[in-house]
Parts: structure tokens; sequence; C-alpha cells
């Protein structure tokens, strides 16, 4: 779970094409890049899933029993399976770091090494850093449709398997997701964890006020009821009850949640009658089928919702659940080469990503252009993160990424935010790059 | 990668809920009923995932590590603690095995054991059996589309992240896929593996008939050439020429592939080159954003394709990306319970699904029963898999698995097969779960 998944979990063909450039010794360097291509309903992207791509290159090694697999496999000479045996990557990689925003087309990594090494890489490297930029991208619009209520990802029972699940709770977290119900992201990544209890455990007593007031005894100081088992006012009633004794007893009830039924409607009721018990405190939590525009809605409408549970839309990206990501070879040897094939042309040469900000701290626009090339007044996006195979220092921490991704969501200007309006950021190709072409 | 994510990859509220039922003494045996709500676009689903839940039951244990960070959260006792580091699964299962088809609201997987340990299990039983049955149900509508052409999952790197792309690849084989790009999968569960060359391999030589001449001469059995890197027609002229060359020297070019353009045209003018050549027997594979809908226009438009690589779109299950699955209690003690909440009432107590099945051996109806119930003339589906938290048996194989699909999606009647037209299958209430109620 917590480790690279290892050098077979690659597409056949990425050792069928690298078994040629061995026999033929083609060892010259190439450069390949990684971008998004375009996706429907996206102004921007977040970076995410760089930390685990380099753990895979610095750990990347065919194991004996893989080995063994290849071979039987009747495929390979005996020659290629040694090359493989004392694979390393020796590469350099440059990226765009975790939690920086960047747009279609931009490269948000490059790989530079001997071609058989660069090739190889190329399954893991887009699944990775693909599925990680989707899902902190669809979470940055929920923080940003949510407008300062708090998030909380409720999608682990949904996502697209185990792994799935724990890429979700650290690249929304990276995004500005306050806490997560996955108990083992909790333990792997130190991020805020967060959950009372479900229909089941309401209906595993005799009624429901019961079920809460054992709740309460067991956890004073943290507890959410979740009132819509039966009928989501009543639920509410039950619960003041409980919150009543107590705060008589010098407790707090922390919330109660709301999972079914007419959110805005209910959510105001359910806020008078806490209010009307002497509990303005206790804060109310809605779940159950949001998304970024459910959200939305919600907010706009005045729902008196203090904190949203955002679950399976999330987990799985649902209007989006894939990224157009590609990893394209630029260079090889000295010959920068691009491909033509309709509608999936590629500009060859390596490249950097210029970013220009207006003096109120806002973005302009982005130009596309070479490695090497110099831009006056401009900030270079894909820095040096791996040097001969060894990443360049720890790399920073999740709450320093998340801490970055706040500061870099304030200076993409607000029109860019929408969730409805599609809006294409300011992107040109330099003369430098446009020279090679 | 291969095992399961532990006891920690769960909800936090399964864990709080735990607690509750420890402190109080609530041990009293539970039943809980994982049953599919509805999907939009799907008229039948394929049970998957199975052997991996019932591997995690089995080996379901509490490391030191997770005790530990749990004590850390400052939520539990220290005699809950305790009871998670004697726990151990000691429950039944009954469920419908892999490659069997179902429909909405029937159980597929029911599990009685003490409400605590039921309970914690919920998280990982939903994702798994969740996210299979997901992929192997749209898997299954591709290879009806296909109507007998090959097909091979090419998604590994578009998966939502590596969990994803192993089970992908076992689903898929499940409903009758031939191969699968991902190695790891072919290494891990026996299956047959494809692939040969990517773009950057065509573009890495001077031109495009050395590098299919050079990639015939390291796999003169098993070249299948990429001819769409410049152009698809001069592509197959070069790979014409080359697989001519090859038959001289007693070799056979295995196929070429399409991976852009208008697949339909392109394929009649690439079959009529490799026949003005003398190369009939040379396949021709198709690539590039396939799903089941553009499959099937592909075979009535006559396409002459022999064999399809289907990506993105079958491996995160693009046009349906979760499944509304739930795990609901439905009894608990000698009470059977029930959920009122709106729009997501479910029916109480211990299952069983009866199929009935025509003179021609085509299914007519299935009827969800009570536990226990006989119906005369009808195949009872959820079968017991896990007895006192051990498995019985080692479950079936892989191989066996496929071909139980196979037979039983030839029992589908074909209307509800169609990939447009949504049908509900018939689908009855028995008297005596009714008087449950």
């Amino acid at each position: 779970m917590h480790t690279p998944p290892g050098p077979l979990f690659t597409d056949l063909y990425e050792l069928t094409m690298a078994a040629v450039y061995h026999a033929g010794g083609m060892e010259d360097s190439a450069c390949f890049s990684m971008f998004v291509r375009d996706c429907p309903g996206r102004n921007y992207f977040v970076a995410a899933g760089l930390a685990d791509a380099l753990e895979a290159l610095e750990s990347f090694r065919f194991s004996e029993e893989d080995l063994a697999y290849l071979k039987g496999q009747g495929l390979f000479t005996g020659d290629f399976i040694s090359r493989l045996e004392r694979f390393r990557f020796s590469g350099s990689v440059r990226a765009i770091p975790e939690g920086t925003l960047f747009f279609p087309e931009e490269p948000v990594l490059e790989v530079v090494a001997p071609i058989l090494e660069a090739q190889i890489l190329e399954t893991y490297l887009l699944n990775t850093i693909g599925f990680q930029t989707m899902i902190a991208s669809k979470a940055a619009r929920c923080v940003h449709a949510a407008a300062g209520r708090g998030l909380v990802d409720f999608s682990l029972r949904r996502t697209q398997a185990a792994d799935a699940g724990m890429k979700v709770a650290r690249s929304v977290c990276i995004a500005g997701f306050d806490a997560t119900s996955n108990v083992l992201a909790g333990s792997t990544y130190g991020i805020p964890i967060s959950g009372t209890m479900a229909h089941s455990y309401v209906q595993a007593f005799e009624d429901e006020e019961t079920a809460f007031a054992t709740y309460a005894e067991m956890f004073p100081d943290n507890s959410v009821f979740l009132i819509d088992t039966y009928d989501t006012l009543q639920g509410a009633e039950h619960a003041a009850r409980v919150g009543r004794r107590m705060k008589r007893q010098g407790r707090r009830l922390t919330g109660v949640r709301l999972d079914s039924g007419d959110m805005v409607t209910l959510s105001r009721k359910v806020r008078d009658i806490l209010d009307a018990a002497g509990l303005p405190e206790v804060k109310i939590y809605a779940s159950g089928s949001f998304d970024e525009w459910k959200v939305a809605e919600a907010v706009a409408a005045g729902a008196r919702i203090d904190a949203f549970g955002v679950g399976t839309a999330l987990g799985v990206s649902a209007d989006a659940p894939y990224l157009d990501i590609v990893y394209k070879l630029v260079r090889y040897g000295d010959r920068n080469v691009r491909k033509f094939s309709s509608g999936k042309a590629t500009l060859a040469g390596e490249k950097q990503v210029f970013r220009r900000t207006d003096p109120a701290g806002l973005w302009q626009e982005d130009i596309i252009g070479a490695r090497g090339e110099e831009l006056p007044d401009s900030q270079p996006l894909l820095l040096p993160v791996m040097e001969a195979g060894r990443r360049r220092g720890n790399g920073p921490s999740l709450p320093e990424i998340r801490a970055h991704f706040h500061n870099n969501f304030g200076c993409l200007p607000a029109r860019y935010k929408s969730i409805d309006r599609r809006l294409k950021y300011p992107i040109r190709i330099s003369e430098g790059l446009r020279r090679l072409q």
C-alpha cells in the first residue's frame, strides 16, 4: 500500500521497446515531456503526485521474481534480462512542484535519461501524477465552492480500489480539505481524521435518543449525531435533548449531521431547533452526494451548514474521471522530435514554463518556452527535483505543500475559479520554442 | 500492492461505533447486506472482488503500529485498544460468486458476525467489491459490443492509481477480455500480456521503416507495428514492405495498429494495402478512445479491425465511474431492522436471491426472498463462502471464474445486453420477505 508497485507495473510495450533500444545500443539521452492535453470542465490543474513519482524512480529495481516472470514469457534475450537486473534510474527530472497550479499544454514534468530508462517509467508516472493531479484539481473546485466552510473527505468506500483512497486523501488535503474519514491516511500522512456514526449505529439501538446518549457518554468531546435515520427533524429534537443534558454536565455536543433530504430547508429548521434549545454552538454537518455544484448551491441558497462531507463525486472526480495526460518524446540525442498524428501533435524540444504576475500579485499569462531560455519578469515553474537518479533534498512536507497551494490559488484571477464558466488562461509559445519546431 | 491494506483502511466512524458497541457489551450477532441501489446505464452487474474481500477478512489484524496510532488519537479507551489487538474476523459470509450476473437491489454479499466485527469491515468491503464489480460490468458491455473480435486492456496509465490498475486487469479478464498490457497483472494473476511499440519508439529512429524493421529483427514472431506516427497509410506501406521481407524469410508479421483518425475508413484502406502486398494474414489492431459504443459503431460500420485495445474509458468506467453500492444493517440480535431515510429505504432481514430459468436455459426472473426460504424451480445465488472466519476452500481460479461468467452471460436474454436501451430485469420480493417487513 505504501510502497511503489515496482517496475512490472508498466505496459508491456515499454519493455519490448527497451529491448530493441538495448540490442541496438541506442543509449542516447532522451527527454520526455508530460502534460495534460485538455480537460472538459477544468480551467486549471493542481500539480500533485510528484512525491510518489520520485520515490518510485529512486527505488526502481527488478526483483528476482520479476526477472523470472519476464524470462518465462519467452520474448526477451538473456542479455536484456541482465540489463534489467542492473537497471537503476540514473536520469534527471524537472517538475512543477506539488500544490502549484498549471494549465493545459504546459509540461508538468520532464525526464531526461537514456531512452531505455525514460521509456520504462512512462506508465507509472502517468498513472500516479495524472490521478493525483486530477483529484487535487477537483478538490480545489470544492474548496472554492465552499467559500470558507469546512470540508471533509468522505470518499473512501467509493474510490477506485485501495490505493486511490490513500491518494485521494492526500491530494484533497493539498487543495485545502480539512480532514478525512480515512484512518490509514491519517496514520500514513498525518492528515486529521474525522467521523462519528452511521445509520447502522442508530438502528442498533431500540430508539434514536438512546443511541445518541450512549455515544455522548463514550465521546463527550467528539460527538456528531447523525439525525436522518428515521426523521430528520425528530432526530434534531432528540439530538437537542441529549445536547442540553451534555451542556448541563459541562460538556459540549460538537454537531449534528444531515445525510438526506432537502439540505437547505432542513438545515434551517435544524438550526432553529438547536438554537431554540439554547445550543447555538452546535454545528451542522451535511453529507450525501455533494460535489462542487451542490456545495455552491447550498451556500448560495443560504443553507445553515457549517461543514460538508464530500464523498464519491470527489473521490472519483465523477464529472471528469480521467485526465488526458501524456508523456511524449521531445528530444532524442541531439534531435528535437515531434509527433504529427491527427489531433495529437506535440511540440518538440525540452521546455520551461514561465509565469508572469501583475503588480497586484495576480497572474497575467504563462509562456511555454525552450529550456534554457531566459524571459524577463517571469518565474520559471519547472524546477530540478532529481539529478543522477537521486532526489534533491527531502521535498516539502504535506503542510508546506498545502500552504503553497493556498498561496498559489490566491494568485489565480477570480474569473478562472468559476466552477461553471469555461475560460482559457492566456498561454503563449515563446519565440525560442517556436524556432525549435 | 498484492496484500490487503489492513484494518486502518476504514472510515473513522466504523471504529468509534465499534468502541461504543464494545463499551456497552453489544456483542450480538448482526447481519449486513451489500447491494447496488441502481446505476444509470447498466442493466446488469458482474460480481467481482470477492477473492480480495475474503483474503482481507481472513488476514484482518491490527498491527502494533496501527494500535499506537489509534492510541495517539486520544479518542479510545485502553480497553477498546486491547479489544482491537485481539480482533479476528469470526463471522460468516454468503456471497454471489465472482463472474455471476446480478441486478439492482439484490444482495451480492451478506456478512453475519458480532456487530463490532461486521461494522469495521464495511469500508473495505464496499471499496473492493464495488470497484471490481463496476469494472467487470463495464467490460462485459465492451465484450458484447465487440461481437467476437479480440479485446485487450490498455488502461493502466489512466486507472485511478496503482491498485486500480491491477484490479481492472483482473476484472476485465473475468468478463472476457483476452489480454492486458499490464505486466504486473500478468505476473500476479497469470493473465496473457500484450503490447509492442509506442509513437516514441518510431520517433527514436530516423525513419519509420527502419523502426519497424529493427523491431521485427528483435521480435520476429510478435511484431505489431504502430502505423500512425506520421501518416497512417504511408505507415501501412512501410509495414507492408517490412512484412513482405519477413514473409520471404519464413516469418510472419502479426499485425499493425491504428491509434488515431477515422478508424473505419483507415482500417479498410490499410486492409487493402496489406492484402495487395500479399499479407492477408496480418491483423489490424485499433486503439485510441474506444469504449463499448465506439467499438459497436466500428463493428456496425464494417471496420476491418480484428482486435480493439480499450483503455481509459474502461479502466475508470468513464460513463459511470462509481456504483451506488451500500452495506446495510438488516438484522441485529433477533430484531430485523430497516432504514427509512428519504430515498434510501432498505428491506429488513437476511436474504437469499432466487433465479428462475426458462426451458431454453434463459433467465426469466429473480426473486429476493428471506434467508432460509425455499422457492421451487429456482436457483439460490448467495452461497456460503466463509464460516467462522475461514474461507470454505480455495475458491475458483481466474480461468474458472471467466468460464463461469461466459456461461452466465449466455443465459441473460439478449434484450438486457443492449448497451443503449435501459431495461429492467424482472425482480420481485417473495411473500416470506414481505412478511418480515
